[in-house]
């Protein structure tokens, strides 16, 4: 019915509202039903159903996959907020926090489950393609987790480590998305080519965004402290960019410093902005970040999908460089 | 090509043993190899493929499901530990201990990611009713493992609500073991029906003789101490037995000693132990588990499938029944 990209994200959202959790037995559901709630963008069951739409796919049949998807990554915040000893996600408790270690651990365990389970019973076209790309990707972005956590204990990493971490971390969950929708869609080979193209950049342009964000961000809505990621000394593009752009010299001291265990969180953070301010950072990651969504467009062009639905697909992706959370 | 029970057991065996994970990243994926080689009775790949094998289904295809199985289980273990801070299993260092929380947290994650892709990509007959059984169980095993968590936090659980955790925990995979391998056999649907009856008498004896190992087992073999569900608050089917037998208010007398924080874990294990001596509760409780494998045996009969392989499912319970570990 090719919708266009406002009411795609309203769709995305109005699915995940409407889904409850609360089964039996309560202690393992109900964090289930509170992490499901704590709101966020709903970004890749919207790129699924947008991605489905493009191509005919029935979208009342494709929201379980929307669905699966979302409880897939949602699982994937839960632990990772156990592992980081995050406090606040979207300015909430996070589930380890306002319960336990073990609650966070069995609940999430049990969206993983859930997740599959509703992908499992989903009735779509290429079902066997879906559940390939789901499969795939769900242990993908483990990888890119643990190389996330492995970067946290190392002084140095090169810029291709990193965008190979943000490409299983964040990228290969929005290619999934887009895939999975296509293949919903029975879209012709060629164009899922191109969609795991467009996807994976605009992957790498949603992480460089986080990872901006977390310094330049609205902290209102973002309901963490300014310069967490520092504070956790990860690997973040800002820090690389800012390594690349210095003298080697003054680059060494750079990492030296982001890996201190000597000086405080706060003198850390504070430093540290205040070299990027210096580089004049933000503008300078903010133009990469548009280079780099600015190469997707005639990607996009390119998809044998309806005109309406490749309009929606380049605001979508447009729309994105302006969010603050 | 109707095994015999002992050659399915090598078989199943010799299945998880050739399987190697040790993929990168390297911190990912070490311990999940780890725990793949911790050993084990093997009993779930054991028996899906004692039930393919007597509908027939092509054991060398089969067998991805059968790892898919096991690795779901092992990632329950390795979050298991974790959440119970047990320090060895089979007599091994747990994966928590051996690296940390934030490692067992994310190569369960993967692991239960890998069994997931392994499924999917298996090629067996009937693969939308396999996955259809394994996502619903592997959620099932969740909500057992949590009602469990929930019992060590009351004072005294019903014996129905005990089933209920067990047939969760435990007795659903043992199904969906057998259900899956019967749906890769083409088996009747009367034969998937009986398989889960089977099953779950089959996980309901199997529980019982675990509580029963943990006071009277081998604890060389075994690797933990003796009465460790004691110290846990664990209830057990041994606990619930004996407050059965006990007047009220012994029986009472018992639950508060059980529940008791006042008490040493030593002093605890050594007074419960010595009640259940005097109840000859070892005994009473195998008279239990062996009536229960007894209920099994007419229901393997009526299986339409050949007599060579009920007789391998047969004596395969019946050698249960003497396991030590």
């Amino acid at each position: 019915m090719n919708m266009n990209f406002k009411e795609i994200i309203a769709l995305a959202q109005d699915v995940i509202d409407k889904c409850g959790f609360l089964y039996s037995p309560n202690n393992l559901y109900e964090p289930i039903d509170y992490a499901m709630r704590m709101g966020g963008k709903r970004l890749r069951p919207s790129l699924l159903l947008l991605a489905a739409d493009m191509y005919g796919a029935p979208l009342q049949d494709v929201k379980d996959v929307a669905i699966a998807v979302e409880l897939y990554h949602n699982f994937t915040l839960l632990h990772d907020d156990l592992m980081d000893q995050s406090l606040v996600r979207r300015g909430k408790t996070t589930v380890y926090r306002k319960w336990n270690s073990n609650t966070a651990v069995l609940s999430g365990d049990a969206m993983f489950a859930l997740s599959v389970k509703q992908l499992v019973s989903a009735h779509v076209a290429n079902k066997d393609r879906v559940l390939e790309v789901f499969s795939r990707v769900a242990l993908e972005v483990c990888e890119g987790q643990q190389l996330d956590m492995d970067f946290e204990q190392r002084d140095m990493v090169l810029m291709e480590e990193y965008k190979e971490m943000i490409r299983l971390k964040t990228a290969v969950l929005l290619v999934g998305a887009l895939e999975m929708g296509a293949f919903c869609g029975n879209a012709p080979a060629e164009d899922v080519e191109l969609l795991q193209a467009i996807g994976t950049h605009l992957g790498y342009a949603f992480q460089m965004q986080d990872d901006l964000l977390d310094v330049y961000g609205n902290f209102d809505k973002f309901g963490k402290r300014q310069g967490q990621d520092i504070v956790d000394r990860k690997k973040t593009y800002m820090l690389l960019k800012a390594a690349e752009m210095l003298p080697e010299k003054d680059g060494r001291a750079l990492s030296d410093m982001y890996s201190s265990h000597v000086l405080s969180d706060d003198v850390r953070v504070e430093r540290i902005m205040g070299l990027y301010d210096k580089l004049n950072l933000r503008s300078v990651v903010e133009s990469d970040i548009d280079s780099c969504l600015v190469q997707i467009l005639p990607q996009v062009d390119k998809l044998h999908a309806s005109a309406e639905g490749k309009t929606a697909l380049s605001e979508f992706i447009t729309s994105m460089r302006h969010r603050e959370v």
